[in-house]
């Protein structure tokens, strides 16, 4: 259904615009378009002002890679956090969660990424050379690999704990096991698997 | 998993500002934010531009109601379209599914809308009198209501038929009937039974 209606130049350029946001197709970029000019003005205003914004105004903290405002972000600098456990994660997404888990109080450092070679993301594009050089900073004695369970994150994982390793540094990973509340005849086999081989004594 | 960690303040802004799109809720405005701020920085910044552009350079077309650059869009000053035929929509986007039928060369009037009394969207809201102003404009033969086969499409068909044929218009409604395409056993009972009403000789 593209090109049909001889649509105008600016309506046009924001659909193609819309498209670039993650899981949003030409439908769904056509739907948010209407909605913002028809229904949602002040939304649009502020939309475009967030990105200007956001694009001009945040770096990566030089500590731990994620979002920042600063040279050194506000989790970084906290000094109520514990700064001899590092925790590496993927994504700021993944670091909410942990903590969201209300169980971890060190610090943490974002990839930005996992590695994946087939889209030539290896460990120059992640940088591996400044997770090494933040792990060494003499303060740090323990490092939890906290990326995901996926084949690309278990990657990630083994490859980063053979360089931390030989640093000489702890280095452990996530637990894995039954997810907490549920059912066991609804948890895949290989996650039964897991929770066997790593079973613990009560 | 709200205001977990210190969020920079351009960062927060910006995902209150996606999840104003239809259908963003918090994760995956979370998600769009962290992709264009480390994957696609010049597609947020042209995303910033578009919606600046279009808030600034898209009105309504005087004559159809669409949007437009100009007074009046580029479809209604088609010399080539039947301007004694006009089709009512509720929105764009069923203007264009009509237009790429490639079964119409009459002009059309946007609603941006239907009739929704619990949202507060009446006959005002929309703008009934211009629809009348438009299809009175002596040219005008025939109005086509191809508004949504739901029941607040319905209902508007229903009540702009009535103020249109007390104009003296020819009013007609899109056919109801099986999908081209599918087969009876999946086509639900509703459909089968207005195909059956509204059969016609071969």
């Amino acid at each position: 259904m593209d090109e049909l209606l001889p649509e105008p130049e600016p309506l046009k350029t924001l659909i193609d615009a819309l498209r670039r946001l993650p899981g949003v197709g030409v439908r769904s970029a056509r739907r948010m378009a209407y909605h913002l000019l028809q229904h949602d003005l002040s939304g649009a205003d502020q939309l475009s002002r967030a990105l200007a914004n956001a694009v001009q105004g945040l770096r990566h903290c030089a500590r731990c890679n994620g979002f920042s405002e600063e040279e050194i972000c506000a989790t970084c600098a906290n000094p109520k956090r514990d700064p001899s456990v590092l925790c590496v994660v993927e994504t700021p997404a993944d670091q909410n969660m942990i903590e969201s888990s209300h169980g971890y109080r060190g610090l943490y450092y974002v990839l930005m990424g996992r590695l994946a070679p087939l889209e030539g993301i290896g460990p120059n594009e992640l940088q591996f050379d400044r997770v090494i050089g933040r792990a060494t900073d003499g303060q740090v004695q323990e490092v939890i690999l906290a990326t995901n369970f996926t084949a690309e994150g278990e990657t990630t994982a083994h490859y980063l704990s053979e360089l931390l390793q030989s640093q000489g540094l702890k280095v452990t990973r996530l637990a894995r096991g039954v997810p907490a509340g549920s059912e066991l005849e609804y948890v895949d086999a290989g996650t039964i698997a897991w929770a066997l081989m790593e079973r613990r004594s009560t």
